[in-house]
């Protein structure tokens, strides 16, 4: 039997094949959205076992297994790691077709050298064996896996309150070859109806901004100082997750009430919190603008579903999914008022449900600006589509109703080391269906043409665009 | 010229044959959800032609005829039986590549032995005369399609005030092989606005239940008698047809008013009468799970678009189409409220716009349950998408977004005894998109495993699942 | 390197190729809705570079070129020709798989035999100047154009205060073969909300009707007037251009007053001005009805998106997306509404986001009548869908939810002399689709059925649909 990870896989003809070796597979990395934690590059973490750094913290696994019936024991629980390891693997052959499949065993092979069989009940005793073994070499660190990867940059994922030690530890340390720089992500900033959440923000902000919070103004600024300090850090992106867009009609007074209203805790009108989130939104696009930054968006996620398990294990534990409200006229207008005053930045928009990839395509078209090529980028498959259908209609679409050439790529948008696979899939998707195109006549035939494609939107688009 | 039915018809590559012939073609049919007659099957109906058993309650059928303009006396009106049956033959050449393509063909093919020709006016009267011979035979019956096509299971569709009659006769024959259980389907409760059928389905439901009908909880007492009453006669599942999903807040107190107000026929108010719906369908569940049931929800259809057609022809003649309306939102609110007192069912959705697939296969990963393998389903493309684009685009959805090998798999959902055909036909798309996967190398060249995914999806699923 | 444009460009088999050049390739067009200038076929327009006729009034190109950051000089400015022209010939290389790439080489060979090269930095001179020689030939006309390209009938866009009076210069020359009639579009009826445009319109629409306007009813009436003129002009078709679709109940006097207040320029509320709009596209439906004309909706833009560049260079420039607002609720309400009066005219739905196919393909199909064939159209693939995706996706949800055959096929809906490869574009997918399907055994192997339907989609069904 043919292994299923092999030279070619996903290459179904010579010609993506040649355009992948020749010119993706070199190519090096810049991962410009993840959840790497910068406290691990600073430490050189190392694990355990391939429990710890496989199944730990994915909550994409988490889902498969609930969808099997598996016990949370086994998933989050307290069950020792080799029973969740085991878990794992007797689900395995009960995951084909999910990304899973190709996933775990595409990570198998690149990080652990498992190749030759496939994850089961049956191999499980020696595929953790082995894998446990190849973790104990001595390159199997967070630092060492960044750089086996060619892993030029990395933007993480912080909050304004974030003291940013550990991108200060990094940057000092000449031993790291990979830029690890922060991401502003000011979300909650909007979360005004959530006091359990909004007020300690608003204590940790005061702090780390040194700044009395009393008045809407008062946000404003201390969120400038922290921005400001963001950047002093090497900064170069924002990020914000938005199950709709707010863009209402404000007033700075009206708001102002709002946000006075929002930090005593007290109940607000909903459609005051949506104004007050509006203006919020735009200051905060305004201030990205001004140094530069590239604004990104991730758009259209119906988040904590589950209210029982909610309350049991939090967010982001795999109980979100995709929203399907109507998002087209707020994004437009949203985007529409920063351009009037001329401070729309570059902007990456990551849609959740992909019956919007064409809107979000088409829209992007209407805002783009001389001088900056590819500035309105519609970003990768996200989340739910970041696998082989949901990339290939995202480049669809994107081709399309865009231009595909100024792309700037994937990213892992991961919270694990061992996702640097999801660049190589990428690739050799991109290059599988360019290929296709070359073959089926809908492409010049023309390797050097079609090569310099590849390796723009594998890394160059990137490098320029965000001038890393 | 090849046939267009034959043996390998759908199955593009050995692999594909293979899988086929070998693991899907000789499983049994478990069609948990259609719409044939108990009556008829307790009456072992035979047919006088082609043109009653074929054409008679076909709205996919008339539907084509009207989009060609035949007039309407030649599909639901008087004309005779062969000037029905010539004016959908003529039609038939102009319908390639409308699933009734397929369909038509498959059916003459299996259950009239007529695959040497293609229905056209020239091949009306003889293709005419083989099928009504073909009717003739002893074994043309319905009891005897069932047997042929070794259907172990039909789960019919019930109103609650149904007597059961011809369930009860069916299960006292032993000579009947197949189990034809009812299904629960109260979705008269919620047409509480609709007085010209709320009124007199109540006082059919004070008959059936034995119980007064004055306030709501006489409403849900007698509805809660008649769930037992359709549970002693081996009910495992309910349904219900939704144009969107009533999840609005509600009080007891408040949704009895709205019950005796609408009891009484006088008009409500819009937001009144969800919210009653939205309590009503919260313990139309809760009686579900308490009884172990599978609740199955067929979501976003727009109804009774033509009001001359409705006003001449009634409901389900054809005239209904796919709403466009937000359903997530709602749709986990029913679920969650559900989960959080422990009373979410099984739950099959059955999503009807495509372009809310992802969105549903991604929602219902929030609710899985350990010890309930694929409690959540997906169920197959249904009524416009119960074809080869639609059930393709949901194995998709489920594989990518959720997990296949837990399908419980195809059902007919039809009128006709001549639709267990569908089975086959999935059968024949699913062995073709999985042997397609082996041949790029996108899924392990392993019969096997493969063969042991078909056979799960098509049959053994389903067995489990149900518990029949 | 084999050309990007050859004989069997798209025909991906020996079936789809033979489709084509004996069904396909020889048909006469019925360009039965397109924006081009009927001055320019009445003045035999000539034009002075490639630039002029190729890039002067393209907003495709336009997005394209602002997508990679190309100032706004080169693009709709006062740039030369030749720098234009460079620009956009530097840009090719960075479009492919934009549907740009393919339009562009197809519009170069099929106009200018310009097959050997592709457009780039590189070949820009060469090409410019190849062109420009091909345009100084004596059949480089509006009118040769035209009759090279065998088109029997073009549609044009007119408002309903135009003059016609080029139709008729036109329709007086008898060494014109092309039939140009008229379209009526009356659009600036519905936009009461915008007194800029709406006034003086109004004042237009007097002295073309020579008809006071001081009620909804003499509105009703001048437009009706207008609506006589224009079939006295050869008009057969209406169109309109809808965001939404108004179908809100209305009453006569509550619009006249909307009406009223509108003409005064006062401010309106929103919903007072759906209600008039409402009332006003139902008329405009009934006046197309009775006249026997085909209704033409265009639906589903979100329009006018960048506030500064619609000051700049106003409508129609390159600014428009798809919005994603619900339709289908409303779409029925409207036509059912025309139904019921026996007044809903033959009607072409074109759907601009591509999420809402399925949906408007089977919505239609509520509204068929007896002696109608093909009643209610699923337009081709519009604007941002016009192009290989697109059009297949239309042609796959009109083949799986509607009937093919009835299909009255390709416009090309453009401003352009030049866009008439679009019908070679479109027929040489469907055949490479029909193609396609053949070889997998989904039609029957009958080149007689298969070319028959070729043929009535690319030519014969719009003939008889229209009557021309």
């Amino acid at each position: 039997m043919t292994p299923l990870i092999h030279d070619q896989f996903l290459l179904e003809s010579p010609v993506a094949q040649r355009l992948y070796h020749e010119h993706a597979a070199g190519q090096p990395i810049i991962d410009y959205h993840c959840h790497l934690s910068p406290a691990e590059v600073a430490q050189d973490k190392r694990w355990r076992t391939i429990t710890e750094i496989w199944l730990g913290g994915d909550h994409y696994k988490w889902r498969a297994l609930r969808a099997l019936g598996v016990p949370e024991n086994l998933i989050t629980g307290d069950a020792d790691d080799w029973d969740k390891f085991a878990a794992f693997a007797s689900a395995m052959p009960k995951l084909l077709r999910n990304p899973l499949y190709h996933w775990s065993h595409l990570e198998l092979a690149r990080y652990f050298g498992v190749s030759d069989v496939l994850l089961s009940a049956d191999t499980a005793q020696q595929v953790y064996d082995r894998c446990n073994a190849a973790i104990t070499a001595p390159n199997f660190s967070a630092r060492q896996i960044l750089a086996n990867w060619k892993v030029e940059m990395v933007g993480t994922t912080d909050d304004p309150v974030d003291s940013l030690e550990h991108h200060r530890t990094i940057a000092a340390d000449a031993s790291v070859t990979t830029k690890v720089l922060p991401t502003w992500r000011p979300d909650k900033a909007l979360w005004i109806d959530d006091p359990d959440t909004f007020l300690p923000w608003l204590n940790d902000l005061a702090t780390a901004a040194d700044h009395d919070l009393g008045t809407l103004d008062d946000l404003l600024a201390a969120l400038r100082k922290r921005h400001d300090y963001f950047a002093a850090h090497g900064c170069q992106l924002s990020d914000r997750g938005l199950a709709r867009i707010y863009a209402d009609d404000f007033t700075h007074s009206d708001a102002a009430r709002t946000y006075e209203l929002g930090r005593e805790g007290k109940p607000l009108d909903p459609a005051a919190a949506n104004r007050y989130r509006s203006l919020v939104l735009h200051e905060l696009a305004v201030m990205d603008a001004e140094k530069g930054w590239t604004m990104q968006m991730h758009i259209g996620a119906q988040r904590n579903n589950n209210s029982r398990m909610f309350a049991a294990l939090g967010r982001d534990t795999g109980y979100d999914s995709m929203g399907d409200l109507p998002l087209a006229a707020d994004l437009a207008k949203h985007f529409d008022r920063l351009d009037q005053i001329e401070r729309l930045p570059k902007t990456i928009v990551y849609n959740l449900n992909p019956r919007d990839n064409a809107m979000i395509a088409t829209l992007l078209g209407n805002f783009h600006q001389a001088g900056v090529p590819g500035k309105m980028q519609f970003g990768s498959g996200w989340w739910f589509l970041d696998q082989l259908d949901g990339m290939q209609a995202q480049l669809e679409a994107l081709s399309q109703m865009g231009v595909l050439s100024q792309f700037v790529g994937m990213l892992t948008d991961s919270r694990s080391f061992l996702s640097y696979t999801r660049h190589e899939y990428f690739r050799r998707l991109l290059c599988n269906i360019l290929g296709d195109d070359v073959n089926r006549g809908r492409l010049p035939n023309d390797f050097a043409l079609i090569g310099n494609l590849v390796e723009d939107i594998c890394y160059r688009n990137a490098k320029r665009y965000f001038g890393f």
